[in-house]
């Protein structure tokens, strides 16, 4: 099952931005996070992330129930993979009922509610289609999800090269030793199409031969960093550590983190970050003791429509059971779930938290490196504004 | 095995400090967290902290490698009460061979380098076990560290008085809503001897019928919080709430933690804080929220030996499988270990962190409540200055 590009060419352009498709690999072997299916052509492969990092099996999806399904359910998660996903949820509903585009794009849209690219997908995918005679919406479908895959594959190459100059100054100022990056949750080729946000500019940090190392923050509740983050920079063999999360702050007063890069479920026009819950508490460390904070971000996870992000942007409350519960490997192999906390103590479980941009050192986009500010990002996106 | 205060007697005074013995239960019988065995008469019972919270097992304790063991394994953990077993440690050790006395201090000392209390509790066993002949050091032994026991439980109930007032004065201002306090791993009554240090006013206000309500951050990676606080609050009836260590910052965003509260392994003579690794992080979190941040401690707790403590106290760098391994409860009720994080993925374990004074609302001591400040420190504990 390797890389398919869904525009099926190794090497092309679209705009400005020349790229390579799926360098990411398991054991050697390329990778993109969704594709079609090789036999049928129509559905959906995904990897699914609640099986890592104990097996990697590709799910099957043939209708937009199932992707609601994967993407509440976090069999794939990420915001721009999120987004992909749900333009092929809607491919998927064009085929068995062309006439049900609002009510299909609506469902997916209430799948999930912090990460604005799932609406930013759905509104690409409803501009194109409903213009567009029933007859033909389910060919037209499947070749905007596909542009939007290829388009986020682009997008994160873009912002793996617009970090690495954050990487390479690092390592030219400390020769002969390691670049240490922390970072929070998983923002990388399973969480996008390819590449990733904030290990992007990592990975062509790790394959241009700066020695890079990892803190990995495990980031629980659902463990993304020691299941997801530790699995993908192993498979591609970044050196890296998992952490506690509680650990971060410690490590920074030690000199022992250059630098934190994390991805965002939605940046507002001013700069505020939402990401994975946690984050808030390694931005404020990382600005207690000077380490820069950049926040990786596509175009399809900004929000201008939303100003203060610690008062408005929605927050995802998930099951008190992800946080009494973990979920694990025993000594024989076995994939088991057993409960930490005491019995009948209740739990709460916000997933996101904001991180307010007076504490963001800088954006990565694929557009450049830019400051977190209203002024700067319209700057940078004047198209976003005008909308 | 109800409760049995070492000096064996229901209500009396040391000092100024009034104050009963056993006011902390388990479905409604008092406890107290090491005490000597009822059958014997000398040799030790701890609660395994292991165990909890799936079994209240009380482990029998008859030499001092099995005393070294305890505190290496965490079966007993909490700074005072590591130095109340280390007492008891070296009772069992003058019973075997009086003549041993500073190679087993030595050896009980380098258990755990963290907290102070540990190495407190042997220079005052030793200070009173030097002069004294070989035949009588068992007797002595016995009775100091009875005595060191009685004064951390009195001391932790003189803590709860002075916290109290900080927990009315909150309930003064928002009647009729409930008074939310957030704790980072466990300083409740079975980190201690009795009561706690800073679940101590928590306990108090409990009981005096103050709507209180406790955020337990988990406190990965031994999960202090969800296994050995929500069981402790669970068991006494006190209103809680588990979450992941990463969600403290959000909820102080949004208003709903009206103070920290943390215990302590050591605060240094300037009134920095060590405490268990994530401290720091909710301390940030505080001061950019405006939540008054406060740690609670016994007298033996603080070093005067030591100025700055991010840079001199020693931080514990425990094993790596406590942070890629959990142990909880299976759905057959098994007891099980499992691996969360990727397989063949490093970690890095450091067990405390160091929280800078500046950060410190204040201390709250079995003196009463103070500045972290040298000046402040000092003109409470004018004899640790002397010394």
């Amino acid at each position: 099952m390797p890389c398919q590009s869904q525009a099926r060419n190794g090497l092309f352009r679209r705009g400005a931005i020349r790229f390579r498709t799926c360098p990411m690999k398991i054991n050697g072997i390329p990778y993109r996070s969704i594709r079609l299916d090789e036999a049928d052509g129509w559905s959906i492969r995904i990897l699914d992330q609640t099986r890592l990092p104990w097996q990697v099996e590709w799910l099957r999806l043939t209708d937009e129930d199932q992707v609601a399904h994967a993407i509440r359910s976090m069999q794939v998660r990420g915001a721009p993979l999120i987004g992909a996903v749900a333009a092929y949820g809607m491919a998927l509903a064009m085929r068995r009922d062309p006439a049900a585009l609002e009510p299909v794009a609506a469902m997916l849209g209430e799948t999930r509610p912090t990460a604005i690219n799932l609406r930013w997908a759905l509104e690409k995918m409803l501009a194109v289609l409903r213009p567009v005679p029933a007859a033909v919406r389910e060919a037209a479908a499947y070749a905007e999800a596909a542009a939007i895959c290829d388009d986020d594959a682009a997008t994160c190459e873009a912002i793996g090269r617009h970090g690495l100059p954050l990487l390479q100054d690092i390592a030219a100022r400390k020769p002969g030793q390691r670049v240490n990056i922390l970072t929070h949750c998983n923002a990388g080729w399973i969480a996008t199409v390819d590449w990733g946000t904030a290990l992007a500019p990592i990975y062509m940090a790790h394959d241009a031969g700066i020695p890079v190392h990892v803190w990995v923050d495990e980031t629980r509740p659902r463990n993304q960093g020691a299941a997801l983050t530790a699995w993908e920079l192993g498979a591609h063999g970044v050196p890296h550590t998992v952490i506690a999360d509680n650990a971060g702050g410690h490590l920074m007063q030690h000199g022992e983190v250059d630098i934190v890069i994390v991805g965002t479920d939605r940046v507002t026009r001013r700069g505020d970050v939402a990401n994975k819950i946690g984050t808030y508490l390694k931005a404020l460390a990382a600005q207690d003791n000077g380490v820069p904070f950049w926040v990786a971000l596509p175009h399809s996870t900004l929000d201008m429509r939303v100003a203060d992000g610690v008062r408005d942007i929605p927050i995802e409350e998930r099951a008190a059971e992800e946080v009494t519960d973990i979920t694990g490997q025993d000594a024989e192999g076995r994939i088991t779930r057993i409960r930490v906390a005491a019995a009948g103590s209740p739990a709460a479980n916000p997933a996101f938290d904001v991180t307010p941009a007076r504490l963001v050192t800088g954006l990565i986009t694929e557009r450049g490196r830019v400051a977190a500010s209203e002024a700067a990002l319209a700057a940078l996106y004047p198209e976003k504004i005008a909308r």
